[in-house]
């Protein structure tokens, strides 16, 4: 009989097994598959969660984790093994309460739900699109029945993407975040800065070899990595030496450039997870929160920074000469920075990012306490992107039904986007402190240094610790807005000089 | 508490599921996966093993089979669920004799000996890939061992791949094909065939373009196929509606033609399975030989036909003005079916293919009875060549280390390749007794009658029977050569006209 870690250790790689097929399928569904194929995905994807399910509730998982419990004081709080041990107690005993059978419904509301709203997106109609909401907001509200919980419904949701991170907290910093936010955007809107030469003629066989020319430039190993078209970009990986992140190049735009600096921060957080528990769910991703730092930090904090650009602007100036050749550097920096209050979220400027998500984390609240009907949606959308950023919705495909997420009933999702924004800078902070100068860095086109930084202290302690947790150890503090907040008023600031 | 034939249904068809999840892992690795992920890979194959194995074994199939024997007598013999039950009990019965560690150290040997073959192949060092070789044949000893056949060892393996096929019958079969091809091989290659213009320009931009053509000629569902390329052409299938094959294209021939006609016939099988029992093992498809003669008649009944090159060749005379246009069609019919002892044996054409074949299955016996040492392969390899081929063989790379089968295991395959080819002729004849004049059709361009007729008799039948018997019920006989020969002898008396 192997010791009771060990079989621990044996039952769990299953499931990090079965987290990597189900990531690997869903990028084969988004860059590969043809189309037909879907309704076979959707039952591969229920097997999938079904197996899952299974293996993390098995009783035998339950007896394990109960022998285990008096061994923890003698293992180093700091490893893996008390991690693994912490979060399968967490999730076995928050998934235990799940019947199966609403696992299965969940899948499947999700994978028609998605089908729906590829449909009812492209023809902007919510009515179409609503009796699959309907019923994927049902799973929701039965998965938070079947948890029970005694505070805030929202929490049980928050906490399957950040772990333990409770609504309350994220209102509060939501609602510091907007305070500054209103006057700034209010203050942004008048000010004329020139990007329309970032419209354009901008071929994409250049594009494509631009966007390997810059995770290049960032760092990565070839035979691991690979990029995909896709219509909506995402990082995917089915291991750490197996790296598949996926852009969208449109031939009028550089778009492309900055969502694939976006999903390369994904993608090395992928890459540089813990080597000694790469078979394990503890040696994963800390959550949605943490990942979505790595990835808004080389998007913006590098890829929108002014150092990156004086070392590769002469590069892409000779890619795109016809376009860039007469545009000097600081009109450059100034256009791809440009604020402006727009109505979709993934094109959203650093500063305008933050009140998209800010509208989605309230309406959840109001959909899973029931303060909404969910036909109004379209209604409530408009009027608060109206409130929030001046803007007038023509229409729900570039409203309410811009989004997956929630067709997947993926509640309590969105706010990581900004919470990983705010830690973003918190982690770029403390690594400057570490590291040093890193615009100097930047500007000689070293990434090494980040990179290792970064593996160090975020990406190799996969998930052995809760995300707030893990921002103590890496950066000496939990959450906090107010660093995001400086640095948003100290650029922009600067940008209106440009 | 279900029906035991539903408890039954439901546990085959997780089995159903892992089968696809296992052809889509391998399709992934072999067109798109980075290199680097190789090792994830061989996990991830390994899992999916297991898990097929402990879902087979489970000893609550052992008793719902126990159960459903008695009711046998009442269900349809010619009905799905009595097909279910009458395999899952074969299956099961073979499987629980198999330790899982045995199935696991199998897989392993399987995807380290892929890789090494890969290096030894491009290296054409044997001996570096001979550990891995004995590593993967001790397996096969141990499987059959675990097996404790009471006849033929080389029984135990050839069943997985042509089930119920006795190595006694291949004996006699390819005996007969050989002492009719060696005369045949010795006529044709005193013959003077000019086929030089099969080789040139062929830009690749127009032979994907082709190759596209060619199966919207043929006939499928664009939006459930796709094609790629790789190094070793193959199709897979993860669902009836989602069916991938995969072709080479060199620039300087039209092999990729050729193979893209074999790999739709394999395709157009999984396609045309049947939707009724899509989910479970009895709705795959009857064997890898019946499979095998689905892939050979697109290629080589239609592919190599004159009737269909009557339709076809003034487009693809359109397609390479260059090199074709000069050249008339009976040149052309000709020059593709050259018949020319070579080194390759997926290069190889329809007369002289069946040596390499019968070569194989000779070795893999004198393998399985010890009556080789591995480390003499090449040797007896290339003496075998140049006795049944006359041709000597330069290297291990265009000789013993030419195909894939070996490196994982696969011993008992090679023979249904060659099986598969009997039975095409088989059931193209038969298929000509019920469509009326294939020839015309083919002229004509019109394919649907002979999908329609190959999906009603051989696909939607699935594995609802064993091969020689599904043969009974589609063609009136099981295997039989003569058809085959003659055939041969027939279409190669004719092209000596040419």
């Amino acid at each position: 009989m192997a010791d009771a870690l060990e079989q621990l250790k044996t039952r769990m790689a299953d499931l990090g097994q079965l987290f990597q097929l189900g990531m690997l399928l869903s990028w084969d569904q988004r860059t590969q598959m043809p189309p037909a194929g879907a309704r076979h995905r959707g039952e591969h994807m229920a097997f999938i969660q079904r197996l899952a399910h299974d293996t993390l509730v098995d009783p035998e998982v339950g007896r394990l984790l109960d022998d285990l419990e008096p061994r923890m004081a003698s293992l180093d709080p700091d490893g893996f093994d008390y991690g693994l041990i912490r979060m399968t107690r967490k999730a076995y005993d928050k998934e235990v309460d799940v019947p199966a059978e609403l696992r299965s419904e969940m899948a499947r509301a999700a994978s028609e739900g998605n089908a729906v709203w590829l449909k009812a997106k492209a023809e902007s109609d919510f009515q179409l699109f609503l009796p699959a909401l309907e019923r994927n907001i049902e799973t929701r509200h039965k998965y938070v029945e079947a948890l029970a919980p005694t505070g805030e419904k929202y929490d049980v949701l928050l906490d399957d993407f950040e772990p333990e991170m409770k609504t309350e907290d994220v209102t509060r910093i939501f609602a510091e975040i907007r305070d500054e936010l209103v006057p700034l955007i209010a203050e942004l809107r008048e000010r004329e800065i020139d990007d329309s030469f970032l419209e354009g003629d901008y071929p994409v066989d250049r594009q494509i070899e631009l966007l390997q020319d810059v995770i290049d430039t960032f760092g990565h190993r070839p035979d691991s990595w690979r990029i995909d078209p896709t219509e909506h970009p995402f990082a995917a990986s089915a291991g750490r030496d197996d790296i598949r992140i996926t852009t969208h190049w449109y031939p009028n735009n550089l778009d492309s450039l900055f969502s694939t600096m976006h999903e390369y921060g994904h993608g090395l957080y992928q890459h540089q997870l813990p080597q000694e528990a790469e078979s394990l769910p503890v040696g994963g991703p800390a959550s949605l929160g943490i990942h979505e730092s790595q990835s808004r930090m080389w998007e913006n904090l590098v890829g929108r920074s002014l150092p990156f650009w004086r070392f590769y602007y002469p590069r892409l100036q000779q890619r795109f000469p016809e376009m860039l050749g007469g545009v000097d550097l600081d009109r450059f920096h100034a256009a791809i920075n440009k604020s402006q209050p727009s109505l979709i979220r993934i094109e959203a400027d650093e500063v305008t990012y933050g009140m998209h998500v800010i509208l989605r984390f309230e309406l959840e609240q109001d959909i899973i306490n029931g303060r909404v009907e969910l036909k109004d949606l379209p209604e409530i959308w408009n009027q608060k992107m109206h409130d929030y950023l001046g803007v007038d919705v023509p229409n729900d495909a570039r409203g309410v039904l811009q989004d997956m997420h929630w067709s997947t009933g993926l509640i309590g999702y969105f706010s990581t986007y900004l919470l990983g924004t705010v830690m973003s800078v918190q982690i770029w902070e403390k690594m400057q402190e570490d590291v040093g100068d890193l615009d100097a860095l930047m500007e000689r086109g070293e990434f090494t240094p980040l990179r290792e930084w970064l593996g160090e202290h975020i990406h190799a302690q996969g998930r052995k610790y809760p995300p707030q947790e893990l921002m103590e150890k890496a950066v000496g503090s939990g959450i906090d807005a107010k660093p995001y907040l400086a640095y948003l008023k100290k650029k922009y600031g600067a940008a209106v000089a440009a």
